[in-house]
């Protein structure tokens, strides 16, 4: 229901308006699954969306206040986003609003300026996300390799400890880097107040614990026991908030209060407002140009991770990975775009979150909507009491919420299997943590292309001799392609090879998928170089596509074939099948011609 | 002689002995042709030497006009590289020296900086290019497709006319784009200095006729009247500057000149000095750091296109391309580093100086020190003379000299071949022309860049249906091979194209030349995926290199295979040979284990 295969047209009507609703249904994926909606599915929505609900504002307000945002704008950004993917949405596990990545990009993007920037960043990645859906620009995301990844997940979640270490401590500082981080927590040792850090130390083993509640194994037969140990260790986020908020509400002393406190929050719905393009930034007022070029690249970085993020995850969850890609885009455009209305920060697929949905055992996208409308409950009645949400609880929500994304398996496995790789993801490791995530997505990128090109740079090429009744001759095989980055190299080898030996030079085209004009080039001078030496290169086993690429290649060939091989290389097949190992006795007919 | 394969060692010695005798004829060329060298080479050295010293002289001349600098400097460029060619030199035609490549990025660089930039300029560069010879970069320059070199050589050409268009009229200006310049001409028409156009137009008349005058046919028996038009197409520069100079000398008249004089000139050798590590700008010292801010990225980029151009020649002029690039970037970083010391501008091969070389018979990198000693001698003899030579005269000569470089025929060939690629030549000549050469490389090379990235993307894929014994199977082949930025689009493919159909899918490995981590863990959930329909998938055809590298992959044949099949794997050839096309009753044979 929720994924590609479900858009099999059912027959009925003309052929256009068949079209049309197909394409309606496409782009408007509540149209699948609302008719078949039923009392079943609606109870089990209603249950994942509560549980979800129970763990989407607890993360909200700790991801604001990750952003450096009032908590409630953690909250603004939740419903939006959960109540359109309702209408839009295609994988009903992903629930969209405000992640651990997006925040911090928020931090390091907006870090001391107005949140005015926060959310026309917010506006500006939902239009270029759109723009991305619209235009089929999905395929950018495919070149950032799963290293590239796995480096910057692992390093947000160590930057988002080492940052709210200081929330757990008590502590109050502005501090950039990881290093600086730690480095004022030295520095600040003796500043360390108790009360806090007892709190988030009991906050984050009471998480720790309860996370792994659910897995305490429990007779199949007591099942209520089972299901209350699942919930109680799902919505451990909330709880944990609750629970510290009353000790903290209870304990509450106006002049000395023991905890450091989340402080006053606006009560209430967001009000509706365009997205603002202008800023008041120390007393003077930044234009909607200042204001683009202050975000940077942000502007084109930020919406490619957002897709990254939210095409991984609707994989994950799709039976098969068969994703729309583009209309996931386009709604998470749409979702932004809607959520920058109501002061959103960029929001995106959690995979956290999609986990609790998925095990909750959430039936369609309609789960988001009971979520929502928690989210929306907890913004009317609930905010005059975040007041007294410690810090150190939401710090240690967080801390518990990233630190199990550092991705040691991954490590292990490209050490076993591709150092190159490796390299890859430590670079993208190492530049998320000494600059920005941003930055470090970019390098990573292109230090993947860097392996890649490297690999194409020396291709692997084997040779052999073979004796003919026609003389001998090296029959090669070049893997890959030839294209401009290894022609050179490719045909000054097969010359090395070559030497003073054998009459002629058998160059195997079956695998070679890859032929630019340049390598034609290269291949023609090689012809000519082998020439002078009184040696001939013979290409065999062209496929029909090279040679229609490649009339210069059926010449070389014909040339080297005579014309009766030359009418029979335009015959063959279109498709490149491998052949069998050439015989002597095919190769001194290939000579012979 | 001069190219890599007279390496070959030749018997005698200790092995060790042997070893360093080796490097060292290696490193020192000329202890290869030294040895050898007699009358007639000499001789024929001489002649070649002295022709070549008749283009080099007014060519290096115009290039430190083209590139702002005054006229001597030009000659201070063409010496000491010629002359230490023929110590490290292994490509008897390559006549390092001023280019119209190295000029036009030096005006570029250095515009209305004093000549202590481009003297640094060029000793960075001769570091660079050291350095990328002894740390085997080399290879860097593959990242230049031919249809960049294509399109910044015939920008060139184009910005050069362009700019010595003003010369040529007698007017005066400055302009840094091609559009400013033909602007500036257009407004400033009624400037044009009759006599400099006229004498522009005839010089330009006479230098095009005198190149077509070689091929005048001339019967075999007239040798010498053959040999003497020769000599004179050949040395049509020099002729024409020095006719022009002469006539400029004679209607010469203090107080109100005919002509644009070249102006007073310098005379004698250049100082010894070292390279100037700060300068003087507006009454104020610059420092090194500084200095090497303001070159900017060019510091980098112009020693790539300098070891570009220079290896394409000695490509083009030594048999069967086998240059040693090291050899030949160690040379180039020398004299580069050499010229520095005597205030030269950046050097390097000149295509048009060889060519004049290789016609004039040249038979060792002797010939070199006697167009250095010409150089020389008009250092010494002729700088007084060179006040008189016109501008309009140096002008003609220059755009003589690079018109013809104007690559029409690569863009005929791109648009039958290759549209990318052609795109990609466009692109080059556009930024060339409207920004910078340097920029226009870098645009051009990660244009290429994309093509292939294009290419690699969307893999040819082929697949047929096999009825077997065991039910129906899907055969898969695909070209290149599965990396990171095709793997995902691949796997979505193959999902497609299995459909609910066939109970297995047959992946041919054989011609899969790359394969990477994340291609791996692709294929690992394409296998889930199927396996979650009841389908299988069975990677076929796996070669030993494959396998070494992803066991994974032999675990998964392996599991599909049985462990009779296992081991077989484990024994295949180290070499990927084609194989034949999958039969029905081979692949029942694969799907039945």
């Amino acid at each position: 229901m929720e994924c590609e295969e479900g858009l099999v047209p059912r027959g009925g009507g003309g052929k256009r308006a068949g079209r049309w609703r197909r394409a309606l249904r496409r782009r408007l994926p509540v149209l699948r699954w609302l008719p078949r909606y039923d009392r079943v599915s609606a109870v089990a929505d209603l249950v994942a969306g509560v549980t979800l609900g129970l763990t989407l504002v607890p993360q909200s307000i700790a991801y604001a206040s990750l952003a450096n945002l009032p908590v409630q704008y953690g909250l603004y950004s939740s419903f939006i986003g959960t109540m359109m993917y309702v209408l839009l949405g295609t994988v009903k596990e992903v629930s969209i609003g405000p992640t651990s990545l997006m925040a911090l990009f928020t931090l390091q993007v907006c870090r001391g300026l107005p949140v005015e920037f926060v959310v026309l960043l917010t506006f500006l990645s939902g239009c270029v996300v759109l723009a991305m859906g619209l235009l089929r620009l999905g395929f950018l995301v495919e070149l950032i390799s799963p290293s590239v990844t796995s480096g910057f997940t692992s390093a947000t979640a160590v930057i988002i400890v080492a940052a709210q270490l200081k929330g757990l401590l008590g502590l109050s500082f502005t501090a950039e880097t990881v290093v600086e981080n730690i480095r004022c927590i030295v520095a600040k040792w003796d500043d360390i107040r108790y009360a806090d850090a007892a709190l988030g130390a009991v906050c984050c083993s009471v998480l720790l614990l309860l996370r792994k509640v659910k897995d305490i194994p429990v007779s199949e037969k007591r099942g209520r026991l089972r299901r209350a140990l699942w919930l109680l260790s799902i919505s451990r986020n909330a709880l944990v908030v609750l629970a510290a908020s009353s000790f903290a509400y209870l304990t509450h002393h106006p002049n000395q209060p023991l905890f450091k406190l989340s402080g006053r929050v606006e009560p209430g719905l967001p009000s509706l407002a365009p997205p603002p393009f202008s800023a008041a930034v120390d007393n003077s007022t930044v234009h909607f140009v200042d204001m683009v070029q202050q975000l940077g690249s942000a502007v084109l970085m930020l919406p490619v991770v957002m897709v990254l993020a939210n095409i991984a995850i609707a994989k994950a969850f799709c039976a098969g990975g068969r994703v729309d890609a583009t209309q996931e885009m386009v709604t998470l455009g749409l979702c932004n775009m809607a959520g920058s209305l109501v002061h959103a920060m960029p929001t995106c697929g959690a995979f956290t979150r999609s986990a609790v949905s998925h095990a909750s055992g959430v039936r369609t996208p309609a789960a988001g909507l009971y979520s929502g409308i928690i989210t929306l409950l907890a913004l009317i009645f609930l905010t005059q009491y975040f007041y007294f949400i410690p810090k150190a609880c939401l710090s240690a929500v967080l801390i518990c919420a990233v630190v199990f994304m550092v991705d040691v398996s991954a490590v292990r496995e490209l050490w076993r299997r591709d150092r190159a790789e490796l390299c890859v993801l430590a670079l993208t490791f190492g530049v998320s943590v000494a600059r920005t995530v941003e930055l470090a997505v970019l390098a990573g990128a292109l230090g993947s292309l860097a392996v890649l090109l490297r690999q194409l740079m020396r291709p692997a090429l084997s040779a052999t001799t073979l004796k003919t009744e026609a003389g001998s001759a090296l029959v090669v095989h070049a893997g890959a392609g030839l294209v401009y980055v290894n022609a050179e190299r490719v045909t000054r080898r097969v010359l090395a090879l070559a030497g003073a030996g054998p009459r002629a030079v058998l160059l195997d085209c079956g695998a070679l998928a890859l032929l630019d004009h340049a390598a034609m080039q290269a291949l023609e001078r090689l012809a000519a170089a082998l020439a002078a030496a009184g040696q001939r290169l013979v290409p065999y086993n062209v496929s029909a596509d090279l040679l229609h690429k490649y009339e210069q290649l059926a010449g070389v060939e014909r040339r080297a074939a005579g014309p009766r091989a030359g009418r029979r290389a335009g015959r063959r097949a279109p498709q490149s099948a491998p052949r069998a190992p050439l015989a002597a006795a095919e190769a001194a007919a290939l000579l012979h011609r």
